[in-house]
């Protein structure tokens, strides 16, 4: 069998934890296993690195940004491979140039594009385990890159998928997918299995688990994932396509606070006008979730939506600055909001859901602001003060714990 | 002009002295010049790396820890092309691998076999100051090598002849090459010039300032060097091939503390027992340097010579294992000696240098224990405690000063 294990930076944090990574994977190896081990950069590292080169400038070009960052996982993988050595058994390190790993040109968040297996087969079929660098990659330039925060998880599903590997196991600080977030809703319960569209919209609302391009790849390759802890060995949760769980409804409930509400008042009702407003968010790259519009009267609107809380401050000067094209009165914005979101692949055909949700929430007076629904996912937005205690009643609501 | 310009760690410690050297390189690029940087890790980081490293285990494998240290360098360079570019020049930062520079497979102690100067070239041409790690190569596995201590003066030696530079500049913590060296000789003096082979002498003796490699490499493709201060803009010293100063006897006075002495004691005096015993050293990587031998008396002799005294266990460990073999009746070693020489190209055709020197130490009462003599340099062995002493009367003695 031909295993693909991601370990991430708090993983290897250090010596101690270095030699319990190296133990799991040479438990694979010594039952006969084909190991690859991807790793990210040690701890804070990653973050201490921008930090330096924040003190040399505080915008260093993305190209150097990446020559610099790429080091992180270096030092991971040699590590580690020393550490596998030192149990006695063969290893080697490999980063993204060596393999390579080919990725487009775009600096801090390469999106990749080719992965030859040579190298990496020959070090398997020579018996060695094999320990790469996860979150980079080289363009065509021969220049690394970075696939952007969370791309370890993308480098362990390419890799899995490059190599027809028949596990891709990633670890976590979490041993797999709540129902909730345990630490707002202490009767949680972990899912044995959960689909891909379904950790899409959970990473999507903030359930950081697994970065959502590797879930997106992994759908696309359909490479089964297990969401592991690596402190633990409990059993984690299984991603793939189809669960067995069909008749469950809903799967969890995720809250996302990283968003915030703008208004865009008194604009004219006419054709026209809404595709300006959200081009121009979009020209500048920010991304709109929710859009709810007033009824006109009087010849007038108004426009609401919610946006990155990271975004907001951007998107409100850019809309300051077009008021008179948008033909807005005021403009005027919300933070203190999140968005609270039932997910369930089940869902679609059962109508009830919607409304279960909203008189959970009614009951305990929380008011509803905005509302949006796709196939597999409702959502709402709330005031941000009601957002654990609204996560405790729907997850209650819909008996997830059981 | 083309430069090629070389600041070790200590030149690029910080924030303040990693903009100190971009300042320096825009300085010359303003001028017209294409300039090519070559950086070593920043302070203490290989050593850090080092620690990192045997935190795991105590022996790591080579290849792994070539792998972990080459990320020393490529943090330099990032930074380094991020501050020139925030200083409004165009910068671009290369690691061994995208050049790429390749080396022999010794991980640890590689020697550079070939530098693809094309892009480079590439990125000179577009006006960019290119910014290249020492230290570094990629072997024809497309492994990470290392090129040893003080590689990254050979490094910037290698791209100079590559490139055809017009200038290879040497930044170092002290402005040049002195007569002696001034901390223990206050009034030594900076030479101006110095040929390859006296460099050759000084820096493996050890005057510390370049790395031999380097002179030896600059020697055979006749780079010429420039020896400077990272910190000051005096003057430093130019290394070539023949210099103006033909007249001078002697350049200068260094005195080298890395010795042992070690005596093999009332080894019969026949054929072949001297051949055994440098033969065993040898196969061992144990340098010998001056070697003396007693007139055999009664069939015995005894051969002294010494060794570096970081290797004075090892070979006192085969020595003792090997006396029977060698015939020794007892084997000894004193490690509080040190080397003394003089140095200089004029030296040669005149009979009266080494009586000079020979004059000035026993006028101090300092005794000689051994000497070696080469086409430019005498060396005596003394006691470790009469090396400053020595190193004082012996600069008078040849009025150095002046």
């Amino acid at each position: 069998m031909l295993i693909v294990k991601k370990f991430g930076g708090s993983s290897v944090a250090d010596r101690e934890r270095i030699f319990n990574v190296a133990a799991r994977c040479i438990e694979d190896y010594k039952k006969g296993n084909d190991v690859v081990v991807v790793l990210s950069a040690m701890g804070k590292t990653t973050d201490g690195l921008i930090a330096k080169a924040h003190e040399i400038t505080p915008n260093p070009s993305k190209r150097e940004l990446d020559m610099l960052l790429t080091t992180g996982e270096q030092v991971s993988v040699a590590l580690m491979a020393m550490a596998i050595q030192s149990m006695g058994v063969q290893a080697i390190s490999l980063n993204a140039a060596q393999i390579p790993m080919t990725t487009t040109t775009a600096y801090g968040q390469a999106k990749l594009k080719r992965i030859d297996s040579e190298r990496i087969r020959h070090e398997l079929d020579s018996r060695k385990i094999v320990v790469i660098t996860g979150f980079q990659g080289v363009n065509k330039y021969d220049d690394l890159t970075t696939l952007g925060r969370g791309g370890s998880d993308t480098t362990a599903v390419a890799l899995a998928a490059a190599l027809r590997a028949d596990r891709c196991e990633i670890y976590t600080d979490v041993d797999g997918v709540y129902t909730a977030d345990p630490r707002v809703v202490p009767n949680a319960r972990k899912l044995s299995e959960i689909s891909y569209d379904e950790m899409l919209e959970f990473a999507s609302l903030g359930a950081k688990v697994l970065h959502n391009r590797s879930v997106e790849m992994a759908k696309r390759y359909n490479v089964e994932l297990a969401v592991l802890s690596s402190l633990s060995c409990a059993e984690g949760t299984i991603v793939k396509e189809k669960t067995k769980m069909e008749k469950m409804l809903v799967s969890g409930v995720a809250v996302d606070k990283n968003t915030a509400r703008i208004s865009v008042l008194g604009v004219k009702d006419e054709p026209g006008i809404a595709f300006k407003l959200f081009d121009l968010l979009a020209r500048h790259r920010i991304n709109v979730d929710i859009i709810i519009q007033s009824i006109g009267r009087e010849n007038q609107k108004d426009i609401s939506f919610t946006v990155d809380r990271t975004d907001l401050d951007e998107a409100m000067a850019l809309l300051r600055e077009n008021m008179e094209v948008l033909t807005a009165q005021a403009v005027e914005c919300n933070s203190a909001v999140a968005k609270i979101s039932i997910i369930g692949a089940g869902m679609t055909s059962n109508p009830g859901v919607a409304a279960k949700m909203f008189e959970a929430l009614s009951g305990v007076h929380i008011n509803i602001r905005m509302i949006a629904t796709s196939e597999i996912r409702i959502t709402v937005l709330i005031d941000e003060e009601d957002a654990n205690r609204a996560m405790r009643v729907v997850h209650d609501a819909f008996s997830l714990a059981e």
